[in-house]
Parts: structure tokens; C-alpha cells; sequence
């Protein structure tokens, strides 16, 4: 718009409209900023769209260009709905990427009536749009319907598009977040069972661990963020005992002096190992609280024998956790211990050796859980099966 | 604005003055999706800042929490600067996360002078304002000089609050695509860096293939894009080694028949443990690029004994490094070939073992860059070293 057309040519109710879009528009920024996540954002776009419009009802669809299927995300006055691509006119639009405006949907061999028969609307005008995003795929459409006063005009059409740049945005936002854990999460479970395979006496001990670890914390009243930490760092506490020699590792007696320091050194180098990835701000203790989880309260744990305060309070979480499945599985060396023996031994370290908070959080949990009984089930099982491999291989 | 203030308080002169910068802001957020780049993004983005204003010149400084200090990414008519947090205007808003709107900076005990007597610029006006992320912390701050025609009024705060959204936006994007690089780096280095670590005759193995397999893609011609997927396939081509008993990896003498059966799993190891990884699509190659650096052009490879064009274009060139990096290396149970040697093998297996393009690109990088002459020198050290080591241990 330059000076003269504003001059000239628009009456004030004309700018008056332009206005009350553009300030749309600038709310919608803010609305951006402000949301807290992208359903409830898309959802006050969707009504925004609606009402800027002009229109009876508005959808937006997220294209999954994988699946070749877009689903409607936000879908005001209709059931949720799913199409293939090319099917319907929203799904016409997410196939060839161009934009649909319909000033009569009866008049025009694209519209498919049955849904209109079905729900006894009954559609006149569509606007349908694609959200692109910055290489040109088509991420999300976006379908008005039923403008009030007449067809959906090319205004309109401006106005959408430069709406769905912002959509656009948004879902851009949230889907690399989404890309980013999903990727960090299962390069993280990948790690976890490279562990597992090479010492498979101890297969299950890292999900155990993880396991325990949780529900301490939980019984503790640890926020989710706090849970998301101690549940990777719990993923990876024995990642260091990559370093450790398997002839060590699954040594089938007692180990010497030298093996068991050897041995110890597992925690130094998961601490050393971690400290190499670049952790997002929110992970950055994960190295310091996967490697102390044989720290113990008084100071006579390793690797760095640290005390009291000076251990991360989830480190004292896995702590109690480690020894606890450690203790009530099968080594090579030695059957398992008694559950109930191995808890009541925590609850007469704790204080000394272990936080005495997660010994009583993790007695709850015991208790509510029935926990015993479920590692006596899971021994005999094993034990069953270590026979009968036994008896097989003569 | 509500209807009643545009119809009975505003003026033309007003409506056009706010409708120019909503255009502004609606403008802004076509920039930020057609927005190659940040830089160029908050480039554009301060010259809109500047002109909607009103004012002579804006600067955009970055802030760096970490490290307590912003730093200006954005100078329109000064050399870039960096702050202490806390220092200068635009130091103390990053600190306090507060707006300042200085009518007359000579008058304002803040405003340090200094800058002005170095450059002879007269500062007058100043608006500077933060930008501020979803928690709250301050994340970047604007700041506008020298309004033309007076101070800079409480619209000019709203507008800059407005565009400040939209900036962070834009960095948040930025930010985000940053900090899932350097994680997915950082962790696929310290996955590498554990294979050397388990058999240290092999270490340097993964970051020397590393280094032939992009010298020769790049003499064939490769995009950046080709070259990255490139990069991480090699540094975790032997993840799958994990997977094999150390006595068989480290064995020193030839291995047997059954021996070498586990040893080619490494192969079949690291596609499995990979493909757990949920990749990005476009890494989404990597575990296949990966995990076939051992087959070869006429199928005769393993695991999967692919031939040809059934062959990822990126295995072969992986094919090619990894023979020649192995052959040149030592061994628990033999000592490095001659590199000329090796290149006259590779040349010679050209077409039927290996992929004749491949083995040209890396003829032309050996003698390129001396490869020859520098891995010779390379073995020698290596063996004075194990000489003094075995001299010393007796």
C-alpha cells in the first residue's frame, strides 16, 4: 500500500478492515510468544482465522507427508477428521500445494457433499490454503468456509497467506523441539543398550536401575523436569564400563585388588564420556549425576568420594537404586539376595551411606508396588532358565 | 483499539501512522519465514525497526548468558561491540530486563558519553528495550537512537514490543537448529571415541576414515549436505564392534574361520544399533551408509553382499577409505603395507571390488596431498614408539 492509495483511494471503512487485520496479525505474534504449546496456540490461530475472515468455521490440517495422509488438527464445529492426500479439497491442496478458492462449492466438481449430508451443513463458499514451509513442502492447510456476505476475495486471500507464514512457524518451532528429543531420547536408548549387550549376565540392570530411579523420585515429589534428567542420566550411569575390559566385566569369581579398581573406573569414565556431549543448559548435570552413582553420603563411595550436599540429590536417588538391583540379580558369581533382606540392609546404611529421603521413598515404593514378590517371581523364572540352558549344553 | 477509539479519537494523520506499522510488522513475519539465514533475517529486521520508528539508527545486541556479556549483532553506523552484562545502556537493560526510554541521554546520569567523543556523534534520544525468551530471560536487546522530531513515545514501545516477539522468534528458531547440531555432533563423537577406546591398536582408525572417505567425496564433487551425512556414516561406521568379544578384536594372531564370522558382525552390528536411532530425515541413510563399508561392487562383500547400484554411492567411497586406512595401519599380527602398495591394489580391484570413480577421486587426493610419504613417516613413529614401550616393559 503506498501514501497515495491510502489517500485516494480507501474510504475509512476500507482502512478500518485493513486495520483490524493487520492488528490480527500483530496479536497473533504475541500469541506465539505467549503459547505454551502448539495445540492451544493453533487453536486461538484457528479462531482468529475465522473471525478476520469473516467466516462460519475454519480447519487447519497438519500434513504428514510421510504417512501421505493430513489430519485436521484444529476443526471447529466438525469430528476430527482424516484424508489421504489428493482426497477431498483440503487434501487436493496439500498434493498440489496451490490454493483452492471456491465461491460455490455445489457449482464446482472438486466439493464432495457427503459430508454435508451427513452433519445437514450446508457449504457455500471454501478458501483453502497450504502452509509451506521454507523448502516448499506443504506442512498444513488451512480451510475456511462459508464466508458471511459473499465469496472469500483475494484480500482474503493475502491475509491468509500471510497468516500461515506465522502458522507456519509455529509448527516449525515445535517440530524440531519434538525432532530434537526423539532423537537425543533414542540416541540415548541406543547407548543404553550397547551397554547391556556386552555384558549380558547384567542385561536389564539399566532399565532397572532407570525404573527404580524414577519411582524413588516420584515418591519424592521430583518435577517432571527433574524426572526427564534422572531418567537419561540413569540410562547412561554404567555407560563408562565401555572402557572397562570384559574379562572383567564378566569375570565368573571374586575379583583381585586390581580388578575391582579397575572395575571402579567405570564411573570416572562415564563421567568422562558424558562431559564430551554438548548437553542442552537443562541436561548439563547429567555427566556429574550418571557418574556418582556409587557416591555415598559419608564420603566412601567413588569415584571422587564426594559427601552429603556435595552429591546431586538424584545421584543419591540412583544410588540406593543401583545397589538395590544389583544386589537382588544374578551375578556370575552368586545367586541373589533377598529383597526384603537387600531393603532392610538400605534402611540400616541409611543416614550413613545412603540419603535417607530416598531409603523411605523407595521403602513406599516397595511396599505399594509389592516389589518383592515381583524380583522373587522374576529370580525363579531366571533361575529356571539357567537350568534348564544348564542341563541343554550338558 | 477498540471501534469506538478509531471513530471518535484518531485522526487520518494517526490511523495512517499505526497502519504503516502494522504493514511493518506483517511484513516483518513474511521476512522471518523467507529468511535464509539469521543474520541476513535480523538485518532486515533492524532496518524495518529503524525506519518505523522514526529513528537514525538501531543497534540489536545478542545476549550471551553464560558468559555475561551481549554483543552487537546488529550495528547500523558503528563497529560491532561487546558488553559486559551491566555495562552501558544496553548492558544495563540485559541485566534487568527493563525497558529505558531516555527523552535527552545528556541529562540521563546512565548514558556514558564516551562513545560519542570517539566518534562525534551526537546521542540524543535513546529507546532500548529487551527481548525476552518463553521463561523470561532476557535474550537479546534493541536498541533505537536519536528519534527524528522528539522523544520516542509509548507507541514506539508498544511497536518495539510487538517486533521484539517476532525476534525472539527468529533467534529461538535459530538457537534451536544450533543447539541440535553441536548435541548430535558431540554425541556421535563420543560414540565414535568409545570404539577406539575398547581396542586401542585400532584408534585413530575411525577419525583417519573419517578424514580419506571426505577427501575423496569432495574430489568427486559431493554437496555439503552429501559430505555431513558423509561425515557422521564414517565416525560411526565400526559402532558395531561393541558388539564383538574384545579376545576376537584384539586377538593377536590371524583369526579362525569362527572368529572371523563374529568379527564380520560388526557390520550387521552396526546397522541394527543404529537404525534404533530415531535420524532426522535427512540422516536417515546413515545406519545403511554405515554399516556396508564391507561390501563390495561385485557383491562379493558382506553383510548383505550387495552389488553395484544396490550399493549406497557413499558405502563405496567408505569402501575404499577403510581397506586402505587398515592395510596401512598396524595390527596386533602384522606390520603396516607400503601406502603405494596398497593404492597399486585398490587400483588394481578398481571396477570389480571397489567403485572406479571412488578409487580414482583417492588416487588423485594420495598424490595430491603426499599421502604416501606422510602415513611412511606416520608408521615409522609409531614403531619407534612400540620399540621404546617394549624395550621398557623388558
Amino acid at each position: 500500500m503506498t501514501d497515495s492509495q491510502l489517500q485516494t483511494t480507501e474510504t475509512k471503512a476500507e482502512i478500518k478492515s485493513r486495520l483490524e487485520r493487520l492488528e490480527t496479525l500483530y496479536d497473533l505474534s504475541l500469541d506465539i510468544f505467549a503459547a505454551k504449546n502448539l495445540d492451544d496456540l493453533l487453536r486461538v490461530v484457528m479462531s482468529r482465522v475465522t473471525s478476520a475472515l469473516g467466516a462460519d468455521r475454519s480447519t487447519l490440517f497438519i500434513v504428514n507427508q510421510d504417512a501421505e495422509i493430513l489430519w485436521s488438527k484444529v476443526a471447529q464445529g466438525t469430528e476430527p477428521i482424516i484424508l489421504p492426500m489428493g482426497v477431498g479439497l483440503a487434501g487436493m491442496v496439500a498434493a498440489s500445494g496451490e490454493t483452492l478458492n471456491i465461491p460455490d462449492a455445489y457449482l464446482d466438481d472438486r466439493f464432495n457433499s457427503e459430508i454435508d449430508k451427513k452433519t445437514g451443513y450446508h457449504t457455500k463458499t471454501i478458501l483453502c490454503m497450504p502452509v509451506k514451509d521454507r523448502e516448499g513442502n506443504v506442512v498444513a492447510v488451512i480451510q475456511a468456509i462459508n464466508k458471511i456476505g459473499g465469496a472469500f476475495s483475494e484480500d482474503d486471500e493475502d491475509f491468509l497467506r500471510a497468516l500461515s507464514a506465522q502458522i507456519q512457524l509455529a509448527i516449525e518451532n515445535s517440530t524440531l523441539y519434538q525432532g530434537l528429543k526423539e532423537l537425543f531420547e533414542s540416541m540415548i536408548e541406543a547407548l543404553a543398550s550397547t551397554i547391556d549387550a556386552r555384558h549380558p549376565t547384567t542385561a536389564g540392570h539399566t532399565n532397572r536401575v532407570r525404573n527404580y530411579s524414577l519411582e524413588i523420585a516420584k515418591e519424592m515429589g521430583y518435577s517432571p523436569a527433574d524426572l526427564e534428567i534422572l531418567n537419561y542420566a540413569a540410562l547412561l550411569h554404567d555407560y563408562g564400563k565401555i572402557g572397562v575390559p570384559e574379562a572383567i566385566l564378566t569375570k565368573p569369581g571374586k575379583l583381585t585388588d586390581v580388578e575391582y579398581e579397575a572395575m571402579k573406573r567405570h564411573a570416572n569414565y562415564t563421567i568422562e564420556i558424558l562431559s564430551r556431549i554438548k548437553f542442552p543448559k537443562q541436561y548439563r548435570e547429567i555427566p556429574n549425576i550418571a557418574g556418582h552413582h556409587h557416591e555415598k553420603m559419608d564420603g566412601s563411595g567413588y569415584p571422587d568420594g564426594l559427601s552429603g550436599d556435595n552429591l546431586h540429590p538424584l545421584s543419591r536417588v540412583m544410588a540406593v537404586a543401583d545397589v538395590f538391583d544389583a544386589m537382588t540379580s544374578f551375578r556370575e558369581y552368586r545367586n541373589p539376595a533377598n529383597p526384603d533382606k537387600v531393603l532392610e540392609m538400605l534402611k540400616a546404611d541409611s543416614g550413613t551411606a545412603f540419603d535417607g529421603d530416598a531409603v523411605d521413598a523407595f521403602e513406599r515404593y516397595y511396599h505399594k508396588s509389592n516389589l518383592g514378590d515381583l524380583i522373587r517371581d522374576r529370580n525363579d523364572e531366571e533361575k529356571a532358565a539357567l537350568e534348564l540352558a544348564r542341563a541343554e549344553t550338558g
